[in-house]
């Protein structure tokens, strides 16, 4: 290596798309940063290196300015140049903030992160004292004594476990929801099944059909992948297929996103016409129908409804199920049913994204299916919920203040709550926590339309006396504030018109 | 709804931006598919209907038009148009080829499909006779005896099994790879953290560096998210820091990904010197360094080098690690060890991908991990390993014909192989399959520079008994092409000069 005094010379090269002053600029950030040229240390003088290396003296100027104003070097007048970056100073990193794009996320909120103690509306999950651990435990055993239990333990394919997809499949074709043209992916719990299809059908600007207000992770995850989401109202009986075919005679929607049975978060459930009005929209408009029915199997009253894939003779449409509601949530196995070519494409993208699901938990649950224990279970948390349900409106209609609106779903996790305007279940959310309880705000699930005054309470986890206590204790905090608002409003003089 | 003799008349909107053809269109299509309007039914005459509902006749011409070519009705000279689409004939589904852009997944090559009895160099994954199922069951047997075990299958935190994710970071500490400013995020496997960094880090039309020959669920994944890779070639001391250096100084380089021990499919290792150059190349850069360690732990011979994380002193850089090759592939729990704002947003990229990862798989590692069984195996697999690449680099230096060369790995699990011109690797494997062998071809792990005559021998999964017969056979097979292209070629008349 050939030297200028005691710094290693560079090697420029005139020929390259590199501007020199760049060139150079880069050869002493090196020196500096490695060590080589030390805090403190002084640079040749512009017009001596200039003539050293056969360079124009604006060229070493513009190196020099450009190593200063990264805070490498500092330079005094009549005195030259020295470094003050490099050893002395604390190692510079990467500037994350500007190589980090914007975050789809909302930060996660408050509610969750109440502590012990809370009674939690906030998580729409089952309730961890019902898990038949026994049963799971003697499925887990079994497999794990079973002759292929090497093979679960093994690198596995991206369609799923074998024997539990032709399980499922089996199932899927009795019950009528998967054709002969229709084939079935395992996921990592419908989270995932939802991610997937995203990544096959929708691209940056795509614009999507989704319910309004929605769960946020259906939504930040279509935000990440740059879709134009249009929200559809949900009524107390689901998206009103007439307004999605209003929205797609002005646009062309590349899928549409609903959730049939006991939606997240308003609970409400579309009816018979809905799905089949849905359907026929659907295909003429060409869009593609993603069905999310995980909360489908938590019916607690009523009759069951065909799926919407049931009701479309096409096949074309796509339906996510998953064990997690109906089972145990720290496992995660769902499954997506569609046609061959769209699910040969999701396999795909599930072997990009994590090579195959786990295999010990798709083992466990299918022994847990076949043994019985599923459909023991699944009896069990239906009794449950239904009390929990019960307790929920009951509670609601008993403590909520006059006025508050709330649904009354059939199934499923979930109440929407109304609170009478103007209070705001966001600002009301620390005062809940400090007393012990905590929901998740509206806010949450809107795509263009916030509501303010509305919650999701998630009772499923909830046992029915704490859900009595959890929504009196609300009920006191929204009826307090709701009165302390009403009197300073009428105390407010009434302005002079103008 | 009003008719037009036994069609319900249409509701048209003459105010919508959607043309009154396409609105009328539209609802003869309905009715043609709801089977309002049955198949052989006539249309009301174009005068007549444009009459009744005060239109120019022009549009609903233009509406049979589109019907027609639609395939949904055919018009007759003289007799009117009949539906010919509808209940009669078959549910006409989205056109799914337009739908879905096109795979960025190249087909599942012969390799993976080989059938039973074969000898299998085609997959990088250990030897399922290696592992300890005792020591396995016992540690899932502890875990769901466990006071917590409820909580394991309950909903988890995208972060990781918070005691699995303590576990580790203090492990990481402890080995000096996990800095203060550092977070640790747990991943359904390596692929899986592989493609959060992505989804974290890389938009559309980004400049990524990765290595040449690359492993191809890498390549595929960062294809997928419309990256602009470009490839540096991997030399027997893996890839080389000065073309690296000389690609960020022609282009701004988002991230450069890299596998520093054992590469795949090269099996080659980054010197410490070239370690300590990437950490300056790429920091001068301003590039992300994404150090994939998946083989790390697995060195044979040797001693083991610093990380490329540990050498950065700036902590920017992010480590990927797994349990599945020095344990169980089957289950699938990986992590990535990087400057905090980073893991937090990987952690967000998790959540939207599948909330968390699999918590049973994750407790029962850490038990595994805790009680001294992993480290029993790491010492079993590292002695088998150790067996089976000697093996591999006799059998290869034994049979394979004269002019191939091939690298000596000290560890991991695959071998790249470069027959002598002119053999093709991919040409050659339908045959090596019908001889009950597989591999897969340099071809799929290219960036621009497909080596038809290269290969992978992924040797960690085949005892040397079958490694040396596996190996003789490809040899025979090898050989012999390779003289009959020789003779062949010495046969051909030497063409005129011109």
């Amino acid at each position: 290596m050939l030297f200028i005094g005691v710094i290693p010379r560079p090697q420029l090269d005139p020929q390259s798309e590199v501007p020199l002053y760049h060139q150079l600029c880069r050869h002493f950030t090196e020196l500096i940063r490695s060590g080589s040229l030390k805090h403190g240390e002084r640079l040749p003088p512009t017009r001596e290196l200039a003539g050293l290396l056969g360079l124009n003296r604006t060229t070493v100027s513009a190196a020099y300015e450009r190593l200063e104003s990264d805070g490498l070097i500092t330079g005094h007048v009549g005195r030259g140049s020295f470094v003050t970056g490099g050893e002395a100073a604390p190692a510079a990193g990467l500037n994350w903030d500007a190589i980090l794009d914007a975050s789809h996320a909302a930060s996660a909120p408050e509610s969750l992160k109440a502590g012990a103690g809370t009674i939690s509306f906030a998580v729409s999950r089952p309730s961890e004292e019902l898990f038949p651990l026994n049963d799971f435990r003697a499925s887990c055993d079994a497999v794990m004594a079973g002759p292929d239990f090497a093979s679960v333990l093994q690198l596995g394919s991206p369609g799923g476990y074998e024997p539990l997809r032709q399980y499922l499949i089996e199932e899927s074709r009795q019950e009528g929801v998967l054709r002969p043209t229709d084939d079935l992916l395992i996921t990592s719990g419908c989270q995932q099944a939802l991610d997937l299809v995203r990544r096959v059908l929708v691209q940056p600007a795509d614009k999507v059909l989704v319910e309004e207000p929605v769960y946020s992770g259906l939504k930040n995850l279509f935000l990440e992948s740059g879709a134009d989401l249009t929200g559809i109202p949900v009524h107390a009986n689901g998206v009103d297929a007439a307004q999605i075919e209003r929205a797609t005679l002005k646009a062309r929607f590349k899928a549409l996103v609903v959730t049939p049975n006991f939606q997240n978060p308003t609970g409400a459930t579309l009816g018979r016409e809905d799905r089949e009005a849905i359907v026929r929209v659907a295909h003429n408009a060409g869009t593609v129908v993603i069905e999310n029915d995980i909360y489908g199997p938590l019916r607690y009253e009523g009759e069951s409804l065909p799926t919407i894939k049931q009701l479309d003779e096409t096949g074309d449409g796509i339906l996510l199920r998953s064990f997690s509601k109906i089972s145990f949530p720290g496992l995660r196995v769902g499954w997506a049913i569609g046609p061959r070519a769209f699910i040969a494409r999701m396999m795909e993208a599930k072997q990009l994204s994590d090579l195959h699901s786990d295999q010990l938990s798709q083992a466990t649950l299918l022994h847990f299916a076949k043994s019985g224990g599923l459909e023991a279970h699944h009896a069990r948390i239906l009794r449950a919920g239904a009390e929990r349900l019960k307790a929920a409106i009951a509670a609601c209609g008993r403590y909520l203040p006059a006025g508050t609106r709330f649904t009354r779903p059939r199934g499923g996790m979930n109440l929407w709550v109304r609170l009478p305007s103007p209070l705001d279940a966001g600002e009301l959310l620390p005062r809940a926590h400090r007393e012990g309880v905590s929901y998740l705000p509206g806010k949450y699930f809107a795509i263009t339309r916030p509501e303010t005054g509305s919650l999701r309470l998630s009772f499923a986890g909830v046992d029915p006396a704490h859900i009595d206590r959890g929504v009196k204790i609300l009920g006191e905090i929204f009826s307090t504030e709701w009165e302390r608002q009403l009197t300073s409003r009428n105390r407010e003089p009434a302005p002079a018109m103008v």
